[in-house]
């Protein structure tokens, strides 16, 4: 039941071709999702500032390719995340715009550059191995409306690289931590800081890393109160988080 | 060495008492921290908003007795979680506000309740067992500052016990979610607004929930991508970050 | 908004006292489900046939007296699972008919004893160390109004005990099954009857058997493919799994 | 010992050919299960209603095409999950009617379609990564006789669009939920209705979903009563399950 | 059926009151184990050559004396494990050879010590604190009918104690070996002798021991080919496995 | 120091061309295995009557018939594991009798067929998809001089297959199983028989098997007292400590 | 065989007493570790400079103070772990020096106080929760004979804290890292030093630090390449490795 | 802040141009670690004798190469640890010394060949599967300055072997110890020396090894005192921290 058939509806309570019980009756079982909630969920996607992201891992180029064609036909931004050149080659041919970053497997439409968040993103990584899912969440938190400040490889077991950049991180309103391996930089990170600090570790690693696990449970037991965590390697997810923060 | 013996150093060079590369050596060796750090530490505590906490696991009567008279000396407001009631009972004949709440095991002292967030924080349980760990998210919250809106026993199993809080839900500026058994409340509500969740996974459950395992992992996996999480049981955690976006 | 402020509502359109637009406009953001959904719910509950079961574990003696006195208000059944003998001690005294059963420290209040399940439910178990759990199941399929037959100690290990009692597993609807250790009846069984399996697996065991999971593993590893699993110890859940089924 | 064996002996019993003690001699040590529990298993077979199924996964093409071949000859209908587009190729020249449906790998010949469950099979997926599954469990579902109404894409972060489901949900004699990542949905499924609801947990996800172990475990530990779980991936097990309840 | 009614239906056809038809039927439908397995399953316990043990875990003392005092009317030895003093106290009132093990905190009555067993057993361990389980193993060894060799505290962090021991250890038939923590003296010994030698692994030690899992791993990785395993503290089932060896 | 050495050595003390105290100080520091364990060692592999073994995986081919030549210039008979047809190849131009077994990927050389164990050992496994481990075990015990009876395809969910090859079972003199899935096959079987039992968990399955790790544990955790339980897959060892029961 | 039978047995050679084959039948077969190996290993005890240890977890007191007595005989040191206070008050009776450490729950006796380390051993904690398996590790290395400084509190949330401490920590020869939780330390202290980094796991912490499971992996995939490891919560470990550094 | 700038601000402070409060200010907000730490951490590289290390693994050939080039301008030696024979040909080209050792993937290049440390290193494995991670730890402590003794295939299976080496062991200052499956042989090797163990578990093994795990676990619970442990298949860690405690 859409909204003309609810005023319908309504129009005939209203001139008395329906009785008020009848109407009663269809509206006790309206599914009243089909006429307010997808609206609503259409607009829940838009308050959340992004609803043009396609997590490519698992969809074929064709699908990938339809939905973004779709999206971009209302929007102006795109964000794919895990996919190929080749997807992103085919892409430019409808979107010049479209730029490809290898190291996160990331296709990016960037054409509303308006700033949505109120202050700075911090986008802090460990080691070079970290970049690709720092870059996902860089990605992210920008075409999302956020100024992003990127530091890279300032991991614990060289503590003064981290230390030299206190000014930089202090000057972000939300930082994103990324590490693989032991997983220790969030915890340092926020203690250095007095904003919210999200977490995402990172598979990075051999042995008993796990394939992230090690660096996830780190995170977990961190002894930094403002450090909250994401999945593994889920940079999308921190660059997300991060901004619907500072947009606050 | 302090500020007032980091000032007499200079005056020695001004003075030409100290030759500039006496001063040079003894900078270089400088125990920095001494000096500022642990202001800016004492700082950093201040900014985040409460050092007036803590963790009293682990820690014998006499201890926790002994760092609450401390902090009480130079704070209004303190929390202490994970206690007794007879740390209670003892804490109340010097300091009456001292409040014991029996399900999460805390005290809290409220005197100074002057608001420092800007919005309303909502801390969401699925179960009535899980509101131990939710009382814990909402004292630490209320004590740095903030108004607290309690949402309990809305489980994904009965769904529509939720999306009956939808408005609550949707005038937070942050919402904490804690769930225990498979955890998936915060997905649940993670789709219902658009602002930041923290999900506290508790370790309610039996068999499979594997003291909480089974809720962490699912939160971690989340389908909806404003959602980060803490360790298992972390109320105060989940409190604490909630306060610190709310700030912002 | 309730039935009835929905019916003034639709009076008001009828009587023209409120335009079409403005009740479409209160009906957009009606709170949908406090209309109806409670009651839904409060149908649903009563469709699945059982409302009146407590889960004991976690609750206090108060709690769970008090939640169990409403229930007897508006019930002629109650299961209380997870309890003890001084719960039911008090119980008794505002209903005798309450029966404890110690072994899985169950509370049944069976006054309605009616049949409601079409066939029988068998409630199989591989030791006696595993008749808690199987005590539980049964307690919950006969409180539902289902006919259980009992089969007890008839592990892997001693096959003809298990295929001595093919006919009367052959005579149910479906069966339940609990097993600790390596979990193996359920598969066993399965390749007896043809009927749906409810395998629970029990933390019966020591060492490897890990509190349960070499069960629970085993058996959704079954080879029989008419098998389906609940958490361990879930004797409860299985037997409500079953009544369900028995009612189709 | 078959049937004409144990004839022949009874006769020599009959005509004093053989001593009621040799004939008890024989018969104590009599392989019993040669003479009928093979033809019982066979029957087993076939009251399961569907022997007709071949798991291609660790079979090499010719071994699949020959029971696929062998178990043509007695049946209308066949399944052969986790096989590969070239299997299909061969078979389809033995059997037009083979079809190949390559989201799921599975091969189905579905000539006799009568209805042999009682009512409707829905069969409910979380995001569009799990559509393999829920296939395999559609296809295992209809081939053994069965209507099936597939319903996907209603994951628990945007739960309207499971609610607008509500009444397709409510038609259904059984639901199969096929869920990744955090496997929430059977829970709120399972609130929803009040039927059987076999959940199969799918390997979708990455991090921490542990390759379904996540959803395993919260599927396990949900809060919906009327919830069982088959193995991560077992989509043919949840089709097969939930049509042997909708037999009954 | 027993084999007084099997004998009574073959009379039945010899005389002619019985059809052979109707003596086919009845057979073909007999419960066959009724009247041969479970003679056979006695007979089975008889040739393992102890039916005798009870497991002590998680049974009643009234339970343990009740299985007891049955056992020992058709038996002159029994292995009661994982029990207590005070058990054996009560059982000493009728049977005044039971004696109680306390490190084991097993019972055993020993009055029939007949040799069975063709060789002689060595139960090691390696430290002090794994003689509880070795004590277990040694206890089922010897009542079931075998010479043991105890030989203890030979861990491989001092190697040279398990060398000289070298004659011993190859003077047994079959060779226990009881470990915790690393659980690498089964492989030591395994190299040293050319019997087969069943491990056990022990829950001492702490940290990431996880209650006997490092020692357990270890073992199943044993680079010894002639190593095989038991369950975690199984001391029992390793002395039952030794016992078979030993009598072949 | 070799034999000839000491003997050279004690010469010398004999002659007087050393002096006690200086044979003294030789013996004592004296590399003691390198006179006689060497030789031990030697015998023990003859003695465990198989030392013609070569582990393939993880060696180039050169390696693998490098040590394939060397030991057939000593032994009759040899026994590859996991390798491949191309090994086979190569090592047929050098021993044509070599014969390769490419489910199991094992060579075999097997010249000398004297039986040298007591009796027969049967290799059970539960599902088609468990014959190469099955195979492992039947070549390596074969090679030592064991007649082998292999029983293919009796898993517990038709546990009449099982029970029909009952006398089979009953004629080995020790057991082998392997079994995949939920790993119940060896606990059926030890019930059934009084001889040790060797279980090998297969790798065989899929998700929540987690590679053989489902078997392991139901396999450990066995109600059947006589079974004893080798690595994942690790057929050979099975074959092997079964020959070594077998020689008993 | 001892020294003097040795001597005995060469006189008799060089006397023509035995024969040179006799001698040569008997040295092949000398239970070489009875001469020579008794010695070395009680040598190597004395070597490694600390024999006088004992685990008193799962001994009774009686065995403590025996073995306590006895070596207490032979040496003027001893560290017994993990004990009681009550042990403590009964081997003051005997030994008046001995010092109960109730946070770590050890007696010491530390009459030798020679130092034997070449530098200082620094042991450093992260939380005050960790303190008592740091004291564990000093008390260690002081009996041994070595200098400990010992840093408290100093875990990477606050991180100046640590850095302040740098020209101690730079002071020692070897230091031992004690921490919980995330286990983040040992990568920022190896980071800072240049000498060994013996890293502690703790079991301080709740929730997914899964009992120390978190900080050993953490210290394991330390990305500082000066960190090894030992067990969680082994402080005594990682004192005696520390001492055996510092005397090299 | 470099050392110049700083002298500038001192000299400003001598002559006046700035004042003692304004230096404080400036003082207060060094970047300290700007000025001395990034030297230190420099010297801090240079102290521990080896910065020209490249973890190879997860670098493009181009990164490497890169890496590799600017090393090799400031130092005679390099060590590039999992990499490939292709890079090792395109580093020849530029440094025709580059040595590439297949087994371990490393390159070397190693022109310095001066002892730094005091003592030999032995590095010992278990089976010859484990060379490539000793190879790697050899590499490491050579190239880093020390005499490394390799003792290969000594595993506890065929502990004589071991033995035999013992006094190659003895002469160790540091010893290293590589195995996989079990990993028993660190606590053997521990038995028999008196100097620190470095261990390293190999993901050498199949089914229960879990990629190294149980041999992780093992090493961790080692019954040896002398035995820390490093990550799997870190053979450059062991070697690292070996060399390390060799200079010392």
């Amino acid at each position: 039941m859409d909204e003309l058939q609810l005023r319908e509806l309504l129009e005939s309570v209203r001139t008395g071709a329906a009785s008020v019980d009848t109407a009663l009756d269809q509206l006790r079982h309206l599914p009243y999702e089909d006429l307010g909630y997808a609206k609503i969920d259409h607009h829940r996607e838009l308050r959340q500032g992004f609803s043009e992201v396609v997590f490519g891992k698992g969809k074929t180029p064709e699908q990938i390719l339809g939905i973004a064609s779709r999206l971009l036909e209302r929007s102006r931004n795109l964000l794919i995340t895990r996919t190929t050149q080749s997807v992103a080659d085919r892409l430019a041919s409808i979107c010049p715009e479209a730029e490809f970053f290898p190291l996160s497997g990331a296709i990016r439409v960037w054409r509303d550059r308006a700033l949505r968040g109120k202050g700075r993103i911090a986008v802090v990584c460990a080691g070079t191995s970290d970049i690709p899912v720092a870059e996902e969440a860089q990605l992210a938190a920008e075409v999302m409306g956020n100024e992003v400040d990127s530091i890279h490889d300032v991991g614990v077991a060289g503590i003064h690289r981290l230390i030299s950049q206190s000014d930089r991180l202090r000057m972000a309103r939300v930082v994103v931590v990324c590490a693989g391996m032991e997983g220790a930089l969030p915890s340092a990170v926020g203690g250095l800081v007095s904003v919210p600090v999200i977490a995402v570790p990172t598979s990075i690693g051999y042995g008993a890393s796990f394939h992230g696990l090690a660096a996830l449970l780190g995170m977990l037991n961190s002894c930094a109160s403002n450090v909250s965590v994401v999945n593994i390697d889920n940079g999308f997810g921190a660059g997300f988080v991060a901004s619907l923060i500072n947009r606050l």
